[in-house]
């Protein structure tokens, strides 16, 4: 029986064929260490690496493929910014309630190492919306230094407002970091419109890449200092990073087999008609067969124009825990319970005991599988 | 024209075939987000990287597999261990002059952070070996906090006395970091005897994995505070990492098809007989074959009980560039020309003006090759 994946918030799977098979011919055929070298392999590696930087930034629609910055990771990119900048004591950081523990553990580093002050975002429960306006009278009065958005929320699927965020955080002098590690590649993104400071990525989700690279694209003008520092390949003489991007930010081998699936996923992705779309759809069609499930609770809004396709529910009589092991063991089924590493989110979603079951879509599920999960429901409540 | 590829001390290429197809095995049948699900394929995922930690724990012969902490390179793996020690203002820490960027330039970070001490372990050019008098000597006036030492240099392959300076540093009270990124796979490792506090290791060079995976193997009491910090899978519900290796260190999405492909290695590597040996067969050759023109300058030592198969040169009338650009464009060759990110090697070397040609040898290299290097010699100067 094939697994039906649901879990595509933690990572997309499966990834299309060509992202598979670029992966391993680019390691058997120039898998070496780019832009270390200078030889043939070494200059192929790194050229194909600019390509993705290139292909990336014109996503975003932003300026310079060399402020597109690759990390291992969303998280260390997101470590590199919130450490990178140069925050000190009293500075005032807000952040969403929706934040992964990817921004909330290392704003908890930094209050406790700075002294610095946390704000949470206030959102408006019964509206389900962001409170721009609370938020501008609490710039007012705590002059912002640094407000961190998830672009889209990991739990409940939410689209946060970040053009809006980031024009009052501006009116304020403040900087904008966006997680977009939930939206890249299903949401458009320009970056010339958003204006936020840094948009973090992760390869491994709507990217359609491997697990392995991330990264942030820089849209201004400051310095960022580095958290990793090491060999670069370039002015080795120097015991400091190289002073320009994305040299600056990416000490030790760059990851050329992950990059180059990146690449594949990226270059699949534009010729997809209508990605977000078609998982509109299958998220309507979901959230029909489900809504015929009185026991089925969705945590959120079911608005699908306002959320990705990524839904928390409580199952009546079971935990989130329970349903997730009886879905997994008897219809091998993959969805996950528990928090998602977002706990703030369920203080505000009153879903902490347990957090919820997360049942999340991707380019790859079918209409057939959400209409199997209707029959599996059947077997549960009937 | 296929590619004689002298560059293994940047990473080992090829790979083994068993390493390639793991990784697309894996990546296609369970390449999900491991131990995050809970489910089938999220937990086989967790299976097998836990099983790649057995195997590294046995490989160095540590106490247990929980110490085996995976990041996505041994750069990332120094920087945890170099801001994780909890150094103050003072603290004298010694570093060997082969030290890589990805730790001179930690240190000197730490240097201007925090006002640590710094000094380089004393070596004698004469004999060309470590000199461990001179450094008890140093350690009398200035009690160590932190001894640094590679295992062996990325320049001019020399093996260092590791156990040697374990031995002398902890009679001071002092910890010991051995950066194995050259040695783990081909020398033998066992930390019980070597005995230092932490070993790092990089996937991709002598374990034959892929790049974008390393780590350190924590070899005492001590915890790590963690220097990246975000969602680790379990504990969500806290804003601080959990307390026990290996989730302390490994915040995000675990990288599962380079772990795949380094558990294939460690596996490939275990059914090869004396690979140490075959290597040191093959540098054999190569120095006697480049010892028939007295244009090419060895650097360091050529005893080969001494050195790994890593060979810094200087050839009459051309810069390392010149040569490697020759070597690269009219023989299809690829070496390496610089610094090799080791500026102090070439400090105490003389070769700081323009570096050396590197040439380093693997498992995948074969006498033919060395011999046809000799034939390109002959076009060279004769």
């Amino acid at each position: 029986m094939n697994t039906i994946y649901f879990d595509n918030a933690a990572t997309t799977y499966p990834k299309p064929d060509i992202v598979y098979e670029t992966m391993d011919e680019v390691a058997r055929k120039y898998g070496v260490n780019a832009g270390r070298g200078g030889y043939f392999l070494a200059n192929k590696a790194g050229i194909l690496i600019d390509e993705t930087r290139e292909l990336l930034a014109e996503l975003v629609n932003t300026f310079d493929y060399k402020s597109v910055i690759f990390t291992p990771s969303a998280t260390i990119a997101l470590n590199s910014v919130l450490f990178g900048l140069d925050l000190v004591k009293g500075d005032n950081i807000f952040y969403s309630p929706f934040e992964h523990n990817s921004v909330l553990r290392p704003l908890e580093k930094l209050k406790e190492k700075l002294n610095i002050n946390l704000y949470e975002i206030p959102f408006n429960m019964e509206t389900f919306e962001y409170n721009l306006d609370k938020l501008e009278k609490m710039y007012k009065q705590h002059k912002p230094s640094l407000t961190v958005v998830s672009h889209a929320s990991n739990v409940c699927g939410l689209i946060a407002p970040v053009k809006g965020i980031t024009e009052i955080s501006h009116k304020y002098g403040g900087k904008v970091l966006i997680d977009g590690a939930q939206t890249l590649g299903l949401l458009p993104v320009d970056l010339k419109e958003i204006n936020c400071d840094y948009y973090v990525f992760a390869g491994h989700k709507n990217l359609y890449g491997p697990i392995g690279v991330g990264g942030v694209i820089v849209n201004n003008e400051n310095l960022l200092e580095p958290l990793i520092v090491g060999g670069t390949g370039s002015n080795s003489e120097e015991l400091v990073m190289p002073y320009e991007y994305p040299g600056r930010l990416e000490a030790g081998s760059p990851n050329i087999v992950a990059i180059a699936g990146l690449n594949a996923g990226i270059k699949w992705l534009s010729k997809q008609e209508n990605i977000l779309e078609k998982e509109r759809e299958l998220l309507k069609t979901f959230l029909r067969v489900i809504g015929e499930y009185p026991e089925i609770n969705v945590i959120g809004t079911k608005d699908t124009q306002r959320i990705l396709p990524v839904v928390s529910c409580l199952f009546e009589g079971y935990t989130p825990q329970d349903i997730a092991r009886l879905l997994d063991q008897s219809f091998n089924i993959a969805v996950r319970a528990g928090l998602h590493c977002a706990p703030k989110a369920h203080k505000i979603l009153g879903t902490s005991l347990n957090g919820t079951i997360r049942i999340s879509l991707g380019y790859f599920n079918s209409e057939k599988e959400i209409l199997n999960f209707g029959n599996i429901l059947d077997d549960i409540y009937y």
